[in-house]
């Protein structure tokens, strides 16, 4: 029997309410599916950050380099500066395991209420794909003339023809599988340095992938199109900073981003790929038992499919798909159902 | 009576039509309340581009810096790419002006179908002040190896004291003479030097402003509550790039970008301001008299607010509001109406 080795960080939060309910079901998958999965706990964290110091130990990515793949839950921590935590952690993962492709699904599912007036299931379905490892997030730059009037804070964005290519070629890629079409988002008449580079990257790959139809949007209007015409899209690719705004604002467009996935993917599998649910730790809601769990658990399903289970990850969709619209639900989705309710539903579908 | 002198630069394509309707409308508030408008006409555009080389004449700054104001229609022109046509008109004159402070209303209207379920008119309104000078709009950087696969293109973001402070304090005044709410949008976890330096301004010009609440979001889940609750904000402030995605982004969810109006400020009246709409010159409907004329009139509406004369420009919402409700109406608004006609009735409803 096949066996994954998972390395599993609940991070903070309700992190540490969804990932049980995400094991629950990809074991539940394994048994009917015929595969194994060995779970391997780090407890990488704002709370060990609070203990020690660091958010991972010294040579913490050696000691998960050699797993199957990476199950993250939420991090962040009031007290603990964002820039602190996802420095610490998150963004040394996707960047020293290279995942350079954050692949974001966005489907308005049945049961689900989409703020969009007059949206049905089917309507929304589109594969947000984002540069994952340079751009807008760079750690090169600093202040000057601390504490004067003459202060300033500089920042570069740094996108090399190396990590625009990999991920423009993905993105291409993930649209030969689904309906043909790539739109890319940039900002070449402001940004005038930097994305019209990635322009013209955009136009070499697409003369590559004749099949591929493609578009091309500046981030303002591309986000009002999310809102006023989000049934235009297929594959969406992007810079990392446009990537996260484009992948919150679609989940929001398709009810909630509590159910919304991500996958952050090294797809030549020289490293383990990451899945974590776009959802953050909510420390508001952490305790209660009502967070949702749907993104942990989509997250695991795409896990699967990136482990060579495309059977179990589908089934996976499927039974959330029949709980969204049955229930049970939790009270985000106006239900009352409990994080755990839900999670043993799901793999009851199963 | 009092004149004004306005130097008026309808641009490209659809510039061309909805400009007139905002000077007759203009005209016709000069007529009521009183007082005289001057126009002076630059062809600065593409198409002059196209024919010499240059968006503006070299000196063409200094032959509008005595003008009480700047009306302008919308830029750009298929064959100019738009960092050429923004970076040689728009951008200097934001630039060489101070108008350090882009300021964007927000309003669902009476007439006008929101994309969003259940939003009627009042339960939008907000004002989003996007600084307008410096941050991501930078003109440091470059490429280098170009041609090889160790190519790379960078850019600087900068933030000074100096141009964080003063958008946040006209953000806090404008605050003060609405809802007393003011909401940031940074990304200081992802972009970690310039955005936490926001931050830190933010919170210092807060502590000096007691009496307004304030509110800061990451900017990827701020767009999230754009759609999800927009009924949160009264005055968004935001960075060069994320106000321009905002300012796009709330026009969305009211209902269409065409009737958005735009301001670009300079508080201190050392130099011109500049009012145009949000949408751009739309080579696609230009030419059948179909425009939108109202984000012009609207802007012009601000125009006279900002030149003294507040009863005139409350009086041309006014009309606009009769005049969305009660048609005539352009085909983007579901109506079969003319730029013409749509200008004409809101001059007749003054
Ligand atoms: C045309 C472009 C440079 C401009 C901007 O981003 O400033 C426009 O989108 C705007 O919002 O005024
Ligand atoms: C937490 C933050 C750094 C992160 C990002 O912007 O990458 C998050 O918003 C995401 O989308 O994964």
């Amino acid at each position: 029997m096949k066996t994954y080795r998972i390395a599993t960080i609940p991070g903070d939060g309700i992190g540490h309410e969804v990932m049980p309910e995400g094991m629950r079901v990809l074991e539940a998958a394994a048994r009917r599916f015929g595969f194994t999965l060995t779970w391997d706990e780090r407890d990488w964290s704002c709370e060990r950050f609070h203990r020690t110091g660091q958010m991972m130990p010294e040579n913490g990515l050696d000691e998960i380099a050699g797993h199957d793949a990476i199950y993250l839950g939420a991090v962040g921590y009031p007290g603990v500066p964002d820039h602190v935590s996802l420095w610490g952690l998150l963004i040394p993962i996707r960047r020293n395991f290279d995942q350079y492709a954050n692949v974001r699904p966005v489907r308005l599912m049945p049961g689900v209420r989409s703020p969009l007036a007059d949206r049905k299931p089917g309507d929304i379905d589109m594969l947000i794909v984002r540069e994952n490892t340079e751009g807008e997030y760079s750690a090169v730059g600093g202040r000057e003339n601390v504490g004067t009037p003459e202060e300033r804070a500089v920042q570069q964005s740094i996108f090399t023809r190396k990590g625009v290519d990999r991920v423009l070629r993905y993105a291409f890629e993930a649209a030969g599988k689904r309906r043909s079409s790539v739109t890319s988002a940039t900002k070449s008449n402001g940004i005038a340095i930097t994305m019209p580079y990635w322009d013209e990257r955009f136009a070499e790959m697409a003369a590559q992938y004749p099949g591929i139809t493609t578009a091309q949007f500046h981030i303002d209007i591309l986000a009002a199109h999310f809102v006023r015409n989000p049934q235009w899209f297929d594959v969406v690719v992007a810079s990392n900073l446009f990537g996260d705004i484009l992948s919150d604002l679609g989940p929001a467009c398709t009810g909630t981003i509590a159910i919304a996935p991500s996958a952050n993917i090294n797809p030549e599998r020289l490293h383990p790929s990451m899945f974590e649910p776009v959802h953050g730790s909510a420390p508001d809601i952490f305790g209660r038992n009502i967070a949702n769990p749907i993104g942990q658990i989509w997250s695991g399903a795409m896990m699967l499919e990136h482990l060579g289970e495309p059977d179990a990850a589908a089934a996976i969709v499927a039974a959330i798909e029949a709980v969204l619209a049955e229930g049970p639900r939790t009270p985000d989705l106006h239900g009352s159902a409990s994080t755990q309710e839900v999670g043993a539903a799901i793999a009851a579908a199963l």
